[in-house]
């Protein structure tokens, strides 16, 4: 457990593949933890159904990773809360945008906790 | 699953009790979804040891809850992301700054996917 003091950033994805496949997503979500030098302690998935999308979580020593996506609508809906300053939440986004050959359409990094000032 | 628009809420809190308590924050993860009106697919949670803190995630129909607390500094950090026009992301955040005692010290609700224009 780190300080908390994190970036949480929040992306959407327009993709041209594997937003179906819970298998690619969870190797996805492993790798880009991997990239942003964060610790997973476990990744959670639901596939709502065969042409359909899938819920993911990789819960981190750091924070999260999360992966919501809609194969019928070609979108992806990812965040990356990574606490630590070693962490990379961009090289994370990069795997995921990757895996799924996303292109990002929208992208937002907050600062949480004690990364904003008076808290 | 619903379609591919939401509401990504995003809180830092101040917290002055439970902020260690594993049952009471999944306890807290399920009444807010309840009060959010979104279905529960399942929730993870990960306790760091005593007095240290608490990651949980509850996987939705609609998307996720996420929590993260310090206890050592009294602080958690909540997102509530909802899919759907009935889900109501600020009924979850009440229920879990209720159950913390918590004060919201940063707010910020973040449109996603097809609630932005031009996706």
């Amino acid at each position: 457990m780190t300080l908390a003091s994190g970036i949480h950033l929040i992306a959407d994805l327009a993709c041209t593949r594997g937003l179906g496949d819970a298998g690619l997503i969870e190797a996805a979500l492993r790798a880009a933890a991997e990239a942003a030098h964060v610790r997973v302690l476990g990744v959670n998935l639901h596939h709502f159904g065969p042409e359909m999308g899938v819920t993911g979580v990789a819960l981190l020593a750091e924070s999260h990773i999360s992966i919501h996506t809609w194969p019928e609508e070609g979108v992806a809906a990812v965040d990356v809360f990574v606490c630590g300053a070693q962490a990379d939440p961009d090289a994370a986004l990069a795997v995921i945008a990757a895996a799924l050959g996303g292109r990002v359409v929208f992208r937002q990094a907050v600062a949480r906790l004690g990364a904003r000032r008076g808290i």
